[in-house]
């Protein structure tokens, strides 16, 4: 591409010195000492030091944020921070910015609002506290597909207009389809399990919707979930163990290619997940007795006991986080294995930093025990025939999890609203941009 | 995880020969020959021999596609295909397949009709016609995303649900949002190019809808779309180029990597794609006068020119594929820049084989020409506001693409049918599985 543009990128400035080039990109800042102008010039690979005479801006009325190509001579110079200075022979202005922008790429941002960097996103993407956020969750996203490819899964693509819930029809979105009435999927649940049935393991990189009618910080109505099936399991610590395993090789993944940016949020490494322990949720309601009062916690967990479970865990083992296995069956969904016959179920939540970012579980694999639980929780199977048809081919024990995108992002960022993980957040009130 | 369960992967046998091990999969193939029974085992990894005597069998009714765990010890053998066979001390079911399937993993599939197919999905994806199309899907794109990391683009990820419509609220699905209306996303054209304007080069892979009326062998109404955008362009043919190294990327480590699986579909390896020439609109129409009497298109191509514009390409260069550029301006979305001033659009569609699988174009980057495009389509720009004052923040001159995946999935392998190319593919008439 770039012989064909003529232009470089500035990353490979040190491979020109002593050449002509034609750089291109955004006006980063600006500083003019008389006769002498510094203009630091941006683009997609880094920053550049460039150096002209003033009296070449006369009558551009350059700034901040415009976009301009600027041809110069490359040369070494040890007062530049890279080394490398450009001695710019002309610049001209692509396309300015507007004279009046309520932030730069380069100002603090603590006094603008989310909402005000949501509106100006182009603008706030330049700036590093915001467009690092999305960097470094390209990057986790591309470590989570890498480790599951290298483990002979297949990445499978379901589709998000369905014809009923998996969870049992609540917070719903419906969709005018042609004739029938459609919804939008709240999780691949179905389809990662015949995923399973067919490849044996898979995943999915992809949205789901819920309905949720409030707006916390910590709940969008749309959101990026990766999802992991996988087929030949004996018990839920087996999809423990391998998240564990998947989340360290994750955040080892980052810690080695991004560490500088990490640092900007948080001031030490991310963690190793293989020490996380995995606690039994009966044994978790007791902790949260005898450690803070609360007794009034019976079928789930509530984010305060998230937060009090974390805290505990960071005392015990030095890490906020753990796996807390065995909930309630009846307040988990129809397809989740039991645990043991007391009524607890074969799932999980990871909680980090105080926040569930996970659910997970085995599966029932047979399908007379999945009609039985639909009929146990009034549902008919019926409107599951189709799935449960899948059942009658083959079906090894299996079960999976699922990583809230956002919710992991703002956890290991230390973000505290889930908006800042998300491009174009979506909630009970904002549908654009 | 293995050493967790216990369980080892086929293609690990190699390793343990001599040793005892612990295999889990479907049975593949089931042949008894007296008091030796054949058990073809296969999971995620490959296909394994086992070799057990038939009374070990006796009261297990063991069947094609049953879920089973072998123990066994691993031996050489020539006469296996793989050079190991495990013999078998014991086998037992883990979960039943039903008595009557409408077909297995290893049978013949030319007639089985696409219906039965999506409908059966598990089983289907056992069988390697079947399977391999997704598995080479899935490499398509991890080497799609592979060539743009490399390339300082960043993945984006940027929300379906939308207040309007980017192409002019023609197909779109209506959501039941909360008060307002919502739509489903017919494509990620505004946030990629705000992407560009914070990031400069921008992808996306993900889902995009089209409520499109009709069901055809080369339309769906949820397609995943592979986009990208990037700015400092200075002429559409830079995308072109770009396009034609990226293919030619993903073709040549498909060819690598999956030639095998390839060769089940087509007899040739995938081509270079830095030879595919570029034509103009108006020259294309012209040839299609001369050479096929065709004088009824005048601002769009329809299928059957599609399909002769590829003959004629290949017949003049040796592969079934061109660029068309320069289409009428009046006949493309408001954002799109003018190619010269006599009508003509500086966008263009990749044909590959008689079939579009790529829109793409230069689009205009300053605000007052996104205007004046809107009031001459009769469309008021109050609706784009939010989008338009994008263009204040000093926007670069730009352009992208977008890559539908289940077309060239369809195109490489030859299918006749883009619903081959989709999991779960969605019309007017298909909403489930």
């Amino acid at each position: 591409m770039e012989t064909a543009l003529g232009r470089i990128l500035i990353e490979s400035l040190p491979q020109h010195v002593a050449q002509p080039v034609l750089l291109r990109g955004w006006v980063h800042r600006l500083r003019t000492l008389g006769k002498t102008t510094f203009l630091v010039l941006r683009d997609c690979s880094g920053l550049a030091q460039c150096v002209l005479q003033t009296a070449k801006l006369r009558g551009t009325q350059l700034k901040s944020e415009d976009t301009v190509e600027v041809h110069g001579m490359v040369r070494h110079d040890n007062r530049a921070r890279t080394g490398i200075e450009v001695h710019v022979h002309s610049v001209q202005v692509l396309n300015p910015a507007a004279q009046h922008l309520p932030f730069t790429a380069s100002s603090s941002l603590e006094a603008v609002g989310i909402d005000t960097l949501i509106e100006y996103r182009p603008l706030a993407l330049r700036n590093p506290v915001v467009g690092n956020v999305f960097r470094i969750q390209a990057a986790l996203i591309a470590a989570f597909r890498e480790y599951l490819n290298g483990r002979n899964f297949t990445e499978i693509i379901t589709s998000k207009l369905v014809a009923s819930g998996t969870e049992g029809g609540t917070n719903l979105f419906e969709v005018k389809y042609f004739d029938p009435v459609a919804y939008l999927a709240q999780s691949p649940q179905c389809y990662k399990e015949q995923g399973v049935g067919g490849l044996e393991r898979v995943y999915e990189t992809g949205h789901v919707y819920r309905a949720e009618p409030h707006a916390s910080s910590r709940h969008l109505t749309e959101y990026y979930s990766l999802d992991v099936e996988f087929g030949f399991i004996d018990r839920p610590e087996d999809l423990i163990q391998f998240e564990r395993e998947l989340l360290t090789h994750i955040f080892a993944k980052l810690n080695a290619t991004l560490a500088e940016m990490l640092s900007a949020y948080r001031s030490e490494p991310l963690p190793s997940m293989m020490e996380v322990p995995c606690w039994e949720f009966s044994e978790c309601l007791e902790l949260l007795r005898t450690r803070f009062h609360r007794a009034d916690l019976t079928d789930d967990l509530d984010p305060e006991a998230e937060r009090q479970l974390c805290s505990i865990a960071q005392e015990k083992n030095g890490i906020a986080a753990l796996f807390v296995l065995g909930f309630p069956l009846s307040a988990r969904p129809f397809y989740t294995a039991p645990r043991g016959d007391a009524g607890a179920a074969s799932s999980f939540d990871l909680l980090l930093e105080g926040v569930e970012i996970t659910t997970g579980g085995q599966r029932l694999h047979r399908r007379n025990d999945l009609e039985q639980a639909l009929i146990r929780r009034g549902i008919s199977p019926e409107g599951f025939s189709s799935h449960l048809a899948t059942f009658d081919l083959g079906m090894p024990p299996h079960g999976g999890f699922a990583i809230g995108l956002e919710r992991l992002t703002a956890q290991i960022l230390k973000l505290p609203n889930i908006r800042q993980a998300a491009l174009y957040p979506r909630d009970r009130y904002h549908l654009t941009p």
